[in-house]
């Protein structure tokens, strides 16, 4: 199925934009699974199958992030293979791994995270160039969301400033994304920083039509409201995403999954509104 | 031990500033070691150890490239794993992983790559800003490279491009590398591509101190007596990486190891005007 046929069923069956992020922290971890699964690989997995469990109804993605599974060890990459197939085949699983490289190591990635992981979307950085994306342009069953303009501090240093005439290298980048999109047939989407307001708007408007994931709703203290007003023109589909404040809602206590439940029906009625533009 | 002098004493031991490079593809794997060892892991990782074995005294450091054991799937970061311990511990094991991220995120890699993996250094993408260095500064022993100024096409598309009145991106970026350098323990040091000469030389002006991972002296087509002639100044060390034009120089013949080897020390006599200045 094509990605963004597959991206506005989930939307439609969840009636949500959320994207659950997986950011698995083993010290985090509540001890009523600790003492039900004495190991950490075993943790990690029912921890993250809860919390896919508990969200899923309110949920139309998720997006494992690759540094927490590399962080166990030798076992991280089968733990989140596991996880990843925890993922329901009709929600989204973005990739989020951030990568960035040419030729035949790009050709790698794609195969790990397209092939292998079987993920719909991955995260991408094209620092390098836009041949960063060359090997994964031909399928339409898959995205791929470009750094474009990011929600930390350090969004200054580089992505906010002026280049080639443009308010801002990430401008520019949404601009080629834009013209490489007209000889992909995978779905060329951009990672949004929902705190960077000023900066974001050039950034819609090079690449109206890119479908966006949008970090920072929760922990990082973006506002829905002004996020509402920055997509009024934007035509692609936005995907907010929320971890830490989702999945460790629950702190330690024995009841946790009822508050990651909890926590995640109230970030999708926070972004109702928009939703309703999407199903 | 400190990294510049960690790095120095393997300089020593090799008389040789060569960096190979372990992208391992189970296709271009010889068929002596596919038929002694039926299973695909087996096979990459006695690949690489015979590698190891056969450059290691003509070999200062070995670079893994993340993507080619990713792309093996789940048992991939496993596999890593293996043969990052076959690195000989008086050799720089450097863990090409370009990650590029954030706050706790990037707290995730650090613990991947220095303390899980226990590699001596990591490629790092600051595309993000320079933010994504922070909780790699604190460790004497360790390195980063980040990428500058790469060595492919594309780096056209932004490295190469003017920024903020400097002449290019990469300048920029090795200005504030140079600047981070003074509150950090952990060197910094540059990626810079070997094939991208008159941009290249305000990158190494902006930044003289810090060593220089090169890659792209076999494959790739650079030429040693240009990069002679830019190092000049450079006070930082140099480390040439070759990959593909070592590792597959045996092809699929039953005495591959010879060529391996005989490949490398070709490579080590090539760089030895170079090698001199830091022994």
């Amino acid at each position: 199925m094509n990605f963004t046929k597959k991206l506005k069923q989930a939307i439609s069956l969840s009636r949500s934009t959320l994207c659950v992020g997986l950011d698995p922290v083993p010290e985090r971890i509540p001890s009523v699974l600790k003492k039900k699964y004495p190991d950490e690989a075993e943790q990690v997995i029912e921890f993250c199958r809860g919390i896919i469990e508990s969200t899923k109804d309110n949920t139309c993605a998720y997006k494992p992030n690759t540094a927490f599974f590399e962080a166990l060890g030798r076992e991280g990459w089968e733990i989140l293979d596991e996880v990843s197939k925890l993922i329901p085949s009709d929600r989204i699983f973005i990739a989020d791994a951030k990568r960035g490289d040419i030729g035949n190591t790009a050709e790698r990635y794609k195969t790990a995270f397209f092939d292998r992981l079987n993920a719909d979307a991955i995260t991408l950085n094209a620092l390098m160039g836009m041949d960063t994306l060359e090997p994964y342009l031909n399928d339409d069953r898959k995205a791929v969301f470009m750094l474009t303009m990011t929600s930390n501090i350090g969004a200054a240093d580089f992505l906010q400033r002026r280049f080639e005439g443009r308010l801002s290298l990430g401008e520019y980048m949404a601009e080629e994304l834009q013209k490489k999109q007209q000889r992909s047939k995978t779905h060329l989407g951009m990672v949004i920083g929902a705190t960077q307001g000023e900066h974001v708007r050039p950034v819609l408007k090079a690449n109206t039509a890119a479908h966006l994931l949008i970090p920072g709703i929760g922990k990082q203290g973006g506002s829905v409201e002004e996020v509402e007003k920055l997509l009024d023109k934007h035509t692609g589909i936005p995907l907010f995403n929320s971890s830490r404040s989702i999945i460790y809602a629950g702190e330690d206590r024995p009841d946790w999954l009822e508050k990651v439940s909890e926590k995640a029906l109230e970030m999708k009625n926070l972004l109702q509104t928009i939703t309703e533009q999407h199903v």
